[in-house]
């Protein structure tokens, strides 16, 4: 993109304008500027090959849908202030500025008990220091103090232009095109009533196909096995280095990198003192990158191996089952502690277990409502004949085991 | 991809299928998923968000574009077989294999004097070495010394499967519908004659269309000045750390690019000694880009400052012109040497000149023949009513001028 | 087309070729150069202005499925021949060819009790009698005596190809993204276990995506309310022509028109003398539209005012519930029949209702079979976490009301 | 499309809203609705199956481009008022309105002396006082006497909306990818000055790549060859039937194309007496089909012999060059005279010539106009490097011969 300029060729939506010198100035900022390398699928590209893209380009993409979901409020009638309309913009700008080095791949591992939304709102605050209250306005979209919840919804809720702008770009970039979603049509079914976000009656086959393919896009992409697996190895990988760390064991990294890794930090420690702050802000995916190169080769024994798997490409079988999966995981458990000749604890990096889930559509979460013509609003999944059926909106849990390929 | 399976998905085609053993093989070589991490653009990302692609995914286009056309070729009767469709798979497979980090943008400067397709020459015997001479074919096809010259012609000139691909996917990812090229069409009009690849005169326009294409990609894209900015920044940044480095300083890199920043490395080096090209396919972009950002904060003013300009993406402002610069180039150094207190050889990094050239095809050069249908062959420059007239053919040059914006 | 040539450029699908002389003379054939003039979706086009494709290009499009269907078994290992393959494809190129002006809408009208998978079956028998056999083959996959079910269920089944064609052109030619489906994905995902078609386990969620999509298509286009409403009035339209033909009344019509007006021809007819076939098979949309413009002007009062209604685009307003509208009906008849002094026979041409009815996937009728990895065959109803519960499969049923606006 | 409402699914563009009740009421007139019946690409269909879009669906299309350019330009800072939008949006739609059965292929057959343009604006007077000077804007856009010169531009010249639409639509519709130009990158370059239209600087690739699209889309579509053969026989065909309704033969005709066939109707004609144009709005392309259809078993050999030529696709075969073709036009014509034993001026009928021509770019004609950075005006064909030389924007001839096949 050229950030002086205002338009950016986005191979998802055409062409896309950036008007505003505050978001201009934003997406200048170096914080902003080291979106452009963490990858927004984390390791998924170990299997699409074309899921390449970035937090960056998903950022403007959403801050896209934005602009048009208010321009088409507006053209309904909905009263939006020049202000609003950038505060809204802005909050969906930054949304995911506080991500780490893989996106949610390593969020719990790299620095334990922060969420990536949790740094996303440090970042905004300290920016809105540096631009002298330029982001008042988002900061209150963002957190949900802002007296018109429509404006959050938009930035998160069950329909919000996120998941519009992943769910398509996703789509686009695997090549899976279960994904793809009809969201100019979403976006011209939106309007607002008693200032909450809801879908005109017309508009009520488009959510649901919205849903549907969320679902897919689940199934099929986020919790392939692969992936899966790609991303249990990364957190083992990482879990190792701050044991190695933990023991003085000297690890090749950024000295940014080498912050996280050699010390305990924790939300309180974020918020008191910005140094570290300041460190996350170095992190990219090129940290983690260029550490598990070299650890390829390193004496840890366990750690150089999960690397070359990682870097190799040689990664973990995986199977996924709704059953149970204690016997196959007790025999993978013996069966490579004896191939590899290590300890139950040291075996654990080679043989994972968990569970894997998603809900489709929470029916007792939020709830997507649907302006019906008679005047009454409903729930998606009251309306008739619905595709979102008790069934669908269950929760689904899946065990899986994740064991070194011989 | 799944490496062990057959099918991936490529937002480009939809599915593509390799269903040869020897290709999953050399697929899952190192060597090969080293390319994962080598954007095939370089830092064109920096301009167009989208085009963070790899050249893996371009190696794997471009050889199912080679099973499309030896396909088409056969359905006409041309007699191929499978060891000959398999070395022109391998062929192409590897034919970018050489490539090191950010592809065409540091090729002269971090290992003067050799190629891409030197190196990828010298890993495709190194290759067929460690496959017990399974690459034999592909290597004849890729030198130009096996006895069907079409199927060299379809890994490397005017009209290759390369070219193709890389026009494609090119402007899939940027989202510059220019350069979308009907490569259906085109090869599904390829024929071959006397041995020699050409198309059918019904061809002509898509050929044609083509070469258009390419022109407008030259201009939009692969010479938009602010891309040109970039690659030259990343010249003179490691034109600067191979300087610093002859001094003896210390710079912070992966060992594999410590090894070409300290030592001078030839072609010759690379023949005699097999160390030299086991840690260059240690390089990648993860090696530059953690040393970019490790240098924003180096003692050396000149490195430091380049580094910043490039991590945080305050670039060049570049100068385009079919006339001459030399008037701008000498006002922007003396103002740059003054305004930074540099000496003339500073300066240099800061303020850049050069020319910009392509050729949309060179008449001397390659020709694409075309078969017409009264039995006689034509280049395309030759036939009835051409766009490509002598006019466009021609070589052009512009000059440019790098300087770094107050 | 040209039909000489064996390449076809379909916006849906690229090229398509048709390679066999057998495929190219029935295409050249009159009566299918027919369909040519049969829109695929009859009025739909008053409500999608794009949606003006033909029976012959989804015929085609069909066939071009076929073909990709048959070669991706083969590559499987099911043994299918040359002679089986040409019958599977000329059998779904015809398999559409008894249809009648305005395809579906008026097919239970113009001729009534005759369905148009009984006149294609005619026709295809008199086809073969003038090509001297050449469909034996195709006449007994279409009719199911062939031994080997599949290729059967490839022509007509829940998952056939001329469902994948329908859906895929009528949501690219309406617009309605909804109803796009992965059909390479689903097509690669084919397998053939006892003779019978079948899904491989891992395409259940395209299979799952494909239902969706059906359903989806069926409530925004297939049903939408306009639609519906236009085709009543077509059936009205030659209702009252035949009312008045009855009468003896003129009206302005092709001389293959008034013989289906003027008589009453049963199937029986059709069986035993030819010359009711070559009449029909004289008939497309164009005799249909020809006259519904001069009977603008016709005496009969009740015939001009709805060919005027359908001339001009002054549709029936639709009332569509899954309640009863019966109070609405009834008053909806008495505003009519008084405001138009009609009789209540005449007003049952201004005010009708009906039932719209659909089903997304009977589980009782056909099923979709998965060939699970584990060797055992299941009805996708029946996987874990189902998109097609038994509440999706349940046929469902909406009342509508049609009348003329004032 | 609903006619009510205000949004349309376009294949083309996706969704297009018609806010204006002035835009609604025309579309909703009986004339306008007429265009619904006309093919925008006359009988191209018969070599591209996908083009049998309507000049309804272009018009609509025409105005959403239109008002995309408007909303461009005003964004720029053009004061463009809304009544000026409205006119122009107007001029647009209206703009084919005069197009008669099978557009450009009878437009000097069926009346001639009389283009398009002349009943479009004889249309819009009559719907002018209709609607009581709604269209007083539009028409003086229309006929360039209204002050702003650019908005007249927008509808007809070198760059128009209405080139852009059918570009991209009949690219789309064929399946041509040929054709496809980046619609969206040329609106955004456009730009006013001195109140005429212009392209910015950085747009002039993209105007290139338009240009060259609609060389290709000449050679490749509009004027292939058998879609010229499939035009010059729909005109032999009105041509022998008007010789014969001056013989005074019977025809089976409606009533309008009656008025056409058996009476000399001239310019002066339609201006002085309004059943002309009456007569005329009547006719679309169903009358011109239902009489071939019927005429194929009329009494006069030549008229049935090539109405069952255009019916059944029994095309000429035609042969294009750039050389002369009169050697082999007499070849055929002695050959055709004696073969079927006709009269010189009847072999006429079997055996065609003339001249194809187009112009990419005319330099002579209008210029289209770049706005240079430096605030200078140049003609597009005098900017650095162009694609559109002195040679590409030479008009070419080529001549054709249409005959008979035996």
């Amino acid at each position: 993109m050229n950030v002086k300029g205002k338009i950016v060729n986005d191979p998802v939506y055409g062409f896309i304008r950036f008007p505003e010198a505050e978001i201009l100035q934003l997406i200048d900022h170096k914080w902003f500027q080291r979106l452009r390398y963490i990858r927004q699928m984390g390791p998924a590209h170990l299997v699409y090959p074309g899921a390449v893209h970035t937090r960056f380009h998903h950022s403007l993409g959403a801050v896209h849908l934005m602009g048009k979901a208010l321009d088409e409020l507006k053209a309904k009638g909905v009263a939006i202030t020049d202000d609003e309309s950038l505060a809204a913009r802005i909050a969906i700008l930054l949304h995911d500025i506080g991500h780490g080095p893989f996106s949610h791949a390593l969020e719990h591992t790299l620095v334990e008990g922060v969420t990536h939304e949790h740094i996303s709102g440090l970042i905004m605050n300290e920016l809105n220091k540096q631009f002298s209250g330029m982001l008042d306005g988002a900061i209150q979209v963002f957190d949900q103090s802002y007296k018109k919840p429509y404006l959050h919804q938009l930035v998160s809720s069950q329909l919000d232009v996120d998941r519009m702008d992943y769910l398509n770009r996703d789509s686009f970039y695997t090549g899976v095109s279960e994904g793809v979603i009809g969201y100019d049509r979403i976006l011209q079914m939106l309007t607002v009533k008693d200032n909450h976000l809801m879908v005109e009656e017309k508009g009520v086959h488009s959510v649901e196909k919205f849903i549907i393919a969320r679902r897919l896009m689940y199934w099929q992409v986020y919790l392939h096995k692969t992936v899966l697996g790609a991303e249990v190895l990364l957190i083992n990988i990482l879990k190792r280095a701050k044991e190695l760390a933990r023991q003085g064991k000297d690890l090749y990294a950024s000295p940014a990198l080498k912050h996280f890794l050699y010390n305990v930090i924790t939300l309180q420690d974020f918020e008191t003192s910005p140094e570290h702050l300041e460190k996350y802000c170095m992190l990219d995916d090129v940290d983690i990158l260029a550490s598990v190169k070299e650890w390829c080769s390193h004496d840890d024994k366990i750690l150089s191996k999960l690397c070359c798997m990682m870097q190799y490409r040689n990664l973990y079988k995986v199977v996924l089952s709704s059953g149970t999966l204690d016997d196959l995981l007790a025999e993978k458990q013996a069966e490579v502690q004896q191939r590899l000749g290590l300890s139950p604890e040291e075996t654990a990096y080679f043989v994972s277990s968990g569970i894997a889930t998603k809900d489709t559509y929470n029916i007792n979460d939020d709830k997507i409502h649907i302006a019906m013509k008679d005047g009454s609003v409903k729930d998606i999944s009251e309306i008739d004949n619905p595709v979102v059926t008790q069934a669908l909106a269950m929760t689904v849990h899946k065990n899986y085991i994740c064991y070194i390929q011989p």
